[in-house]
């Protein structure tokens, strides 16, 4: 098996109620194992849509998930597209509606009688449970090609695939890259600190179309992620010359890269704290609770974060954070000095190690000449006090997003330092 | 013209590194203008996949919209595929040559040599103009049907596809919809407050599937969104029996409808206080920032929003907020009392109208028989003080939004009410 394609289903991502996020999931998971994803196919709900999208997407290749569907309300059409694809009939699955009226138990509500459809499957088909919502996925397979078929709903898809699909098809997978000829590696490193452009010349000479390993970006609100793309006739080798690449791109970009893989600056960032045992405050103006929701995010959070201020107000950066007044008459709320003046009173009403202050302009409005729009200033105290100043391009979540991720940033860099 | 199908083009949006949100933007743009998306199919940077492709979507569209692979580098396959496609020549169109030195001109850089392929376009077609990018789109015809090729980036896409491509099919659809039968009009009843399921058994008679309109639903976070899609000769025929529908629908659910079209609750509820001149604080455990950040992500939120406190420790629950640590041993953290002691002095300190308390256990640890992840305790003080207790299911990241969803709403209904 190496080749997948996936098949997406719901009116909702045609008329551009929901953006399609579990393409882009499952593309990079598939690859993680060296499946490739050829298409995607997006169609709405449907059964000759779904039937046709399926028959096109096992014409080329062996591995077709589904998502998208499985509701309980009569919109909801996969299985039904599902079992005609197969040409078998659907029948009721005792122990699968036992399953979904225990799961109603737990809530405390009656099951209503919508989700009985929930308990039909195709014949010869087996039921994949779903531990989070109501609706089972569906495992077939037809003509020695195997369907995998999930909720659209992106974290009960998630939790399904990673508990009831990956692990077969990874050992599918392993059994024919044995047989194939080519195997994949693939080392990411997230850097922070430069643009994609001034990365990309840094690296100029490793990027050529034609060279093992391929170098490719990607960015995502100031992270630019190098994909070290290694390509052998086996694991070791793929690796030896992906490792060798990574470590020419580290030396190069030094205190750049931050992490590998999927670790995101707020894992770091935890990580670093929970490991040098230091907690941390953090006063917000106009990332609005962005960068403490961001850090509570990741599990355990708790061992290093205590207290968060949204100081939406001049009036409450004075009652709650001690700001003087006459200094935000003087300088103005978007400024160095209140910036400063915001950590130093969160790290010393916290008691904390270190404290983050971020104060600026997100927009759309409320900017001028002198303070434009994306002005923001940052602050880091911890043994000393650092207040940088940026202006960070693009709209109000855009500002917003960035602004809490080089706060992160500049905390990560004096974590590695201390 | 009705039908339309969207092509996509791009290694990246198959191995997970770009999320593709053009389909969810064409496919709202094109509903808006009467247009039905009917498939959106996502390829690799390979000719013969993206011909293949375009030939499915011309099979059952008479309107192709094609992104990406346009680029100026050697994986940018997409003018000669549709080239191959339309069995006609590449050949170099010197005025578009012209615009792209201009382009580079004005960033005071030369041209790199790549970039000349940019300015080929296939014979019998047009370039479509790039004021953002380099490089420009392509219209062609083909047996009938509009072919628009355009960038994959989206603010690139964006541009263009306002500028140049929706005057013209805009243009076509009405000349279409004079002629045909068929209009569509859909309006969306944005839900909080009970399942999907629930309220598809409350209007189960409303969802036969071949009635008209048509009645669906998606799902996200705990907003349940019920389209009413209208199908008729013309738009105010379809506008009466949808306005007849959503009548019914508004009756039945009462105050479970919270908004129409793209209204989310936080823009609503920001609405609601900015009318009624009222003020918010927001003191914050387990969901650590999330409810603030979404309140601060709308436009102008200083107007109402003042004071956020996010107190992530037990210490910081009594120092910042008053809670009598008495309480907090007898009763735990999670509890009424402390959601409701949080909520109070929340709202004595920030001297506001109204204060929203959440405190819970988001997971995956921490949880007790007694006290199961997913527990979350949310307080509303204004007038007079309401606590709910709530078990959220779902992993950490859905626990943690769902309890800042399920506080909107209660602040929503206190705000309609009062």
């Amino acid at each position: 098996m190496d080749k997948a394609s996936l098949v997406t289903i719901g009116n909702e991502l045609l008329i551009g109620h929901t953006v399609n996020t579990n393409a882009a999931y499952l593309g990079e998971k598939l690859l993680s194992i060296g499946v490739s994803l050829v298409d995607e196919h997006t169609v709405g709900d449907s059964i000759d849509s779904i039937v046709q999208a399926l028959k096109l997407a096992a014409d080329q290749a062996d591995l077709i998930l589904v998502t998208g569907g499985l509701g309980p309300t009569e919109d909801d059409l996969t299985r039904q597209a599902l079992t005609k694809f197969l040409n078998v009939d659907l029948h009721l699955d005792q122990k699968l509606l036992m399953e979904i009226e225990k799961c109603f138990k737990k809530r405390s509500t009656a099951m209503p009688a919508n989700n009985k459809l929930q308990a039909h499957i195709p014949a010869g088909a087996s039921a994949l449970q779903n531990k989070i919502g109501t609706a089972p996925g569906i495992r077939a397979e037809w003509k020695g090609k195997l369907i995998f078929v999930m909720p659209g709903v992106p974290y009960e898809m998630k939790q399904m695939f990673e508990e009831s699909v990956l692990p077969e098809i990874e050992s599918a997978a392993a059994k024919a890259a044995k047989n194939s000829r080519q195997v994949k590696v693939i080392h990411k490193l997230n850097c922070f600190g430069e643009s994609e452009s001034n990365i990309a010349e840094m690296l100029a000479d490793l990027a050529q179309r034609d060279r093992n390993p391929q170098i490719n970006y990607t960015v995502n609100y100031g992270t630019v992620t190098i994909h070290i793309t290694a390509t052998e006739k086996n694991i070791q080798q793929a690796k030896i010359i992906a490792d060798a690449d990574e470590k020419i791109i580290r030396k190069r970009l030094g205190s750049l890269v931050f992490s590998t893989g999927r670790q995101t600056l707020p894992q770091l960032v935890g990580q670093l704290l929970a490991a040098q045992n230091k907690t941390l405050a953090i006063a917000e103006s106009c990332t609005g609770g962005l960068l403490a929701a961001s850090i509570t995010d990741i599990e355990g959070a708790s061992r290093y974060f205590t207290h968060g201020w949204i100081t939406y107000s001049n009036h409450a950066k004075i009652s709650e954070l001690g700001v003087p007044a006459q200094l935000l008459e003087q300088y103005g709320a978007v400024s160095e000095q209140i910036a400063s003046a915001m950590a130093k009173g969160a790290k010393i009403k916290a008691a904390t190690d270190y404290a983050i202050a971020i104060t600026g302009i997100a927009g759309p409005t409320g900017g001028s000449e002198q303070k434009p729009v994306g002005l923001v200033f940052i602050s880091i105290t911890g043994a000393d006090t650092e207040t940088k100043k940026f202006i960070f391009t693009g709209n109000r979540q855009s500002i917003r997003i960035r602004a809490a991720h080089t706060a992160l940033n500049m905390l990560r860099l004096q974590l590695q330092i201390d």
